[in-house]
């Protein structure tokens, strides 16, 4: 059983190419992470950029250039420790690796950002129902018409992720997110889409429509695709993410990020 | 200027009636509270039907049978220390007072429930609008097919007060309201009004209308007119109430209700 690994023990199977693919689900309770690997030289404007846009670029650990370790999440090689990667070459997909190392160099910076698995942990532990999981369903994620703020050649509009509650659970959804503000915090809109420009739900623009009842409310979370569409959109010459899904998972606890 | 004084020195313009009706605004930042009195016999079941029904009956002190006293709310006495009364003879409302010196017994019990007007100063610190406040209107209120639960003869369904918000507001106002669970916390509903009983907004059962904008939705909190309807469905030989919007001003501050 996957699921009952230890974080270290997981990143060792991913390590040693024993794990591939979706780490949804594995090593509960711990903090995975989205990853952006990108020259030093551009990583000051996308810091910046995280800390300009909160919501959807939660900042939980930088790396140092050219170090692959990232020690404030545990024993780290991230050249190794996420199952799958993307490449991207001046903002294009380039090719999807099971490892970095052949790609390395002295000046890669790691930005880790917080992921929308922890909250949607918080809200199942509190009894609330996650539709994309009860349906078994990629999360549904929409490009809306917020802009981020800009930072150097790093641009975009916010992408978001939706899941459907009744107004009761809406609000209860809210009042735990506020408490995960590294994994996106409070949802940024709920009710109407078109008020944050989209124009229909059935068709997201990245993962799977999820069924919505008469009586929900559609609710919408910062996602953590929109740094990656920041990124594209600076047509790095190199720029390396996690394949989606395929999370870093750290030795933090989701718990640990909970402001009280 | 009235909103200057202490709330000590408020309440002893009200005991010697120097100061007649509405408290709203008055002694900005101490928590102004909601009054039930009854008799002894009929204490503990109101106690319960309060503990059972904390959203609406947000119990902030009880005073002891025949004391009129409340040490932990300030130096007061119960029965001049409010602008105005109602006295309820059988669940009819029997006369409006000034005083309650010669109603005074020796079974009476005071109760004191927490106040919109606390969270309604949240709101307005953290800089949102409430549009009541901007309207200079009394908030509107709206009998829901929400139950309460039953204790004794206490029995109703829940009252709600409305304030629109757009949702990034909402969702805002429901993080702060979270925090301030004794003056009714979190809204219990947003959007459609129907789905809890309300057929029209501008037709509240209490209060007055407000003006809604296209892009607002209606967000709704649990109101202290909850518990004085089921004072009234229990037809209680005798009981008292404030005079709507004339509370007990309090030595306790608002930030004192915060948790954190």
């Amino acid at each position: 059983m996957i699921s009952t690994l230890s974080p270290d023990e997981l990143r060792r199977k991913i390590r040693a190419g024993e794990h591939i693919g979706n780490t949804s689900g594995s090593a509960p309770g711990f903090v995975q992470c989205n990853i952006v690997i990108l020259p030093a030289s551009h990583a000051p404007d996308f810091l910046r950029f995280c800390q300009l846009n909160p919501k959807p670029c939660p900042l939980i650990a930088v790396g140092e250039a050219g170090d692959p370790t990232l020690p404030a999440l545990g024993d780290i090689d991230i050249r190794t420790d996420v199952p799958a990667y993307r490449v991207f070459r001046d903002g294009d997909l380039a090719e999807e690796v099971s490892n970095i190392r052949s790609l390395w160099r002295d000046d890669l910076v790691t930005f880790a950002l917080g992921c929308s698995f922890s909250f949607e942990e918080a809200l199942l532990a509190d009894g609330l129902e996650v539709r994309n999981i009860s349906q078994g369903r990629n999360v549904p994620m929409y490009r809306t018409n917020i802009d981020c703020v800009d930072s150097g050649p790093f641009t975009g509009n916010m992408v978001v992720s939706m899941r459907p509650y009744c107004a009761a659970d809406a609000i209860r959804a809210i009042e735990i997110c506020s408490h995960f503000p590294d994994v996106h915090g409070a949802p940024i809109h709920l009710g109407d889409p078109q008020l944050i420009g989209i124009a229909d739900l059935s068709q997201p623009d990245y993962g799977e429509p999820v069924r919505i009842e008469d009586s929900e409310l559609p609710v919408f979370w910062a996602c953590g695709v929109t740094p990656q569409l920041a990124l594209q959109a600076a047509r790095l010459p190199l720029a390396i993410t996690h394949s989606p899904g395929c999370m870093l998972v750290t030795d933090l606890r989701n718990s640990q990020l909970a402001t009280l």
